[in-house]
């Protein structure tokens, strides 16, 4: 299956959640079984020889394939959750939205430093939440921190925490 | 593995989210890959036979365990949102909570007649939101719907909306 098909299968929404954000929804594209499989088998391929121990999913959409890819690869699944969805006792990041911030949090306790950790989300757009992300891992001192995303928008500027961050993306989508 | 190794995995966090709840932690689980790997098992040994076309997760935790059996039975993922979280054109179902009520939405056009669901959340507790979100599945009226949980609180009392409803779970817990 090419990129493109894979692309076509994303259903953009004008608007959505507020006015000028042309919505990437792929709610369309995993409800096709033939393109969540390409996406799993993609996802597998480009991590299985990485010795990844611990796959961690950005809520909510990120722990769909997030969650695929930690079962493919045998490893565990970690979620990071907006400010007080998680029980347990946790370490948190705040970062800058265009209005306001936006705080995650992880669970302590759920990475050593013996562990490969790979970091997925749906969507790379400004790279604030991947950023905090990675800060977040960071505090756990692992061996490696991998980050993937399923959709990159080319177009997008930056945040000024993501400079230099390096993440992989499944499809490049060229808009904002 | 035995349930019991399994639900010793489980953390039980007490007074979460509110007081007088022993809220069952699943995220100690999900981040032991042995279990992560026994319970994509159970699940994809449970329901290969079935001929289930889609899978659907219930936010947030329900798509963890969702996307990685939707990914494994070569099915669709289609997610169960909280009102005003999915983009397009939804179906919504209200149900009643020990104070006020909750909203949940599935977009139009996900399912035809010829499907065959699987509905998946973490917990089965009232059973409010599994009721509510089996009123949605019907609204497409597919050629079966199947329920499923990974864990069962079998002391906790039924939702009215609930009586009746068969679902599956993968552990079961004697707590309320």
């Amino acid at each position: 299956m090419t990129d493109q098909e894979l692309i076509d299968n994303i259903r953009v929404i004008e608007d959505f959640p507020i006015p000028g954000i042309h919505f990437q929804d792929i709610t369309t594209l995993l409800n096709n079984p033939a393109c969540l499989q390409e996406l799993g088998d993609r996802l597998y391929e480009r991590y299985k020889n990485l010795g990844v121990t611990k796959v961690v999913g950005l809520e909510a959409r990120g722990f769909i394939l997030g969650g695929v890819l930690a079962s493919r690869l045998g490893a565990g699944f970690i979620p990071i959750r907006k400010k007080g969805k998680l029980p347990g006792e946790t370490f948190s990041e705040t970062y800058s939205l265009e209005y306001g911030t936006d705080t995650i949090e992880i669970h302590t306790g759920t990475i050593s430093s013996d562990d490969v950790v790979l970091i997925h989300d749906d969507l790379y757009a400004t790279g604030g939440t991947m950023a905090a992300a990675t800060r977040l891992i960071a505090k756990f001192s692992p061996k490696a921190i991998y980050r993937n995303c399923l959709i990159e928008l080319t177009a997008c500027p930056r945040h000024p925490d993501a400079e230099g961050l390096e993440v992989d993306s499944l499809l490049k989508i060229d808009v904002d």
